[in-house]
């Protein structure tokens, strides 16, 4: 169905979801802390025992299943039993992945409420609830889009491996695998530029609004200390299943009559 | 309840949401002009007679009315009928407006979809309709929410009015409001500074991923012709309904017996 899902667009996919991250980032930061907004039970029993971020996000995946969002291989859940969408479903021709059932939102999810709201907001309490909760909808969203990508950057190396690869995957050795995809150049590459756009973004907005600042280098370091290696983590995972995959259909040793 | 609405940050506000304008406006912009999200009826009639814009807007809509974003006074729903809150109503005591009715969303919505996404977006369809419609309800609300902070402002004027909008006032007179509330350098100032802001944050993003621009000069030029035209024609309702409210109050042929 979508381009966006050809291999050869992922790298252009990533780097434009820099701007969604560091934009969600900075629009939360605006807000403090408030930690009511994720406690349960906080707001009564009204919440379906969700905490006011968790209930906005539920809603809007609840909405966003009936326009069938979490059909498209670039898109995971934070919630099971979503409604079922009510457009009929559309193929994704060019999907290059192969089925699984990865997903690892509650980690993001936990990670988010903790440490990077931690790094991005300053302490204390301003009462925008509301808005705090549909900032981190949209954090939390773009998160989980750009670290599940990592499939995609997965499928791409599957198909081309480093020698280094071919043998951690044939060792099944999960270590090994993060060993062999790790490029350290590539994530200095990554993280300069988003620091470098962190530092174009932040700056602008402290100059016309005198806002405390946000300092760029949070945003760099959460790219730095969560979504490269959540990301990684994807990548091995799904790496590691595509390689029982491949050997179950293509290997000698393989059975087809399960 | 919320220093926000207080006359002194209305300032503040109104400069802190041009970077969740202008950061939304590029966000929606990264896709194709997309003429089926508009259509009612295009995707059958699951989407209870709305476009997909639309249903995820009022799905939205419905999602926040539960968690009483429509009981804040600088909040606005597009549609009607929405669900009650779950939670417990909160007390607006910073709550500088009179009470009223003014919402203009079904023009903000019509400006938007027409008007505005025919100036930042490219022509043509490249299929991402669920991305685009959630990029249109960001950038909808945020629109929504700018235009109608008119009436923050307008009773601000209404507080320190000057001569002629004290003469305009009384002769209820929207014409006189209009050009007594007009302030030709003051808009030409926002104006500068969002034409400033939209070249910082569009030239790095053109830099980074060789997107096709969108121009700076028409996300100023989307202010010019649209968010301060509405935004003062908020004041203005604003303004005329609070002189009547005035009136029937204070004024020496009031009658309170009705």
């Amino acid at each position: 169905m979508s381009i966006q899902l050809e291999i050869q667009h992922v790298r252009h996919v990533l780097i434009r979801l820099e701007e969604t991250i560091i934009f969600a980032l900075i629009e939360r930061a605006q807000f403090r802390r408030n930690l009511p907004v994720y406690e349960t039970g906080r707001f009564g029993d009204a919440l379906e025992g969700e905490s006011l971020c968790g209930f906005l996000l539920l809603e809007c995946e609840r909405s966003h299943a009936k326009v069938r969002r979490y059909t498209s291989p670039d898109e995971h859940p934070f919630f099971a039993n979503l409604p079922e969408p009510l457009l009929p479903p559309i193929g994704f021709s060019h999907n290059p992945l192969v089925p699984n059932r990865i997903n690892i939102n509650t980690q993001i999810r936990h990670t988010y409420e903790t440490d990077i709201l931690d790094q991005i907001t300053q302490p204390g309490d301003d009462e925008q609830y509301g808005s705090t909760a549909v900032c981190d909808v949209t954090s939390l969203q773009a998160l989980s889009k750009r670290i599940h990508y990592g499939k995609f950057v997965a499928e791409s190396k599957f198909r081309n491996p480093t020698a280094p690869l071919r043998t951690a995957l044939a060792d099944a050795n999960a270590e090994s695998v993060l060993a062999a995809i790790t490029d350290a150049a590539v994530e200095r590459d990554v993280l300069d530029r988003v620091h470098a756009k962190a530092r174009t973004y932040t700056n602008e907005l402290n100059q016309a609004t005198a806002q405390t600042a946000l300092p760029p280098a949070v945003i760099r370091d959460i790219y730095k200390d969560f979504i490269i290696p959540l990301n990684k983590q994807v990548q091995v995972d799904y790496l590691l299943q595509r390689q029982v995959d491949e050997s179950a259909e293509g290997g000698p040793e393989s059975s087809r009559d399960i």
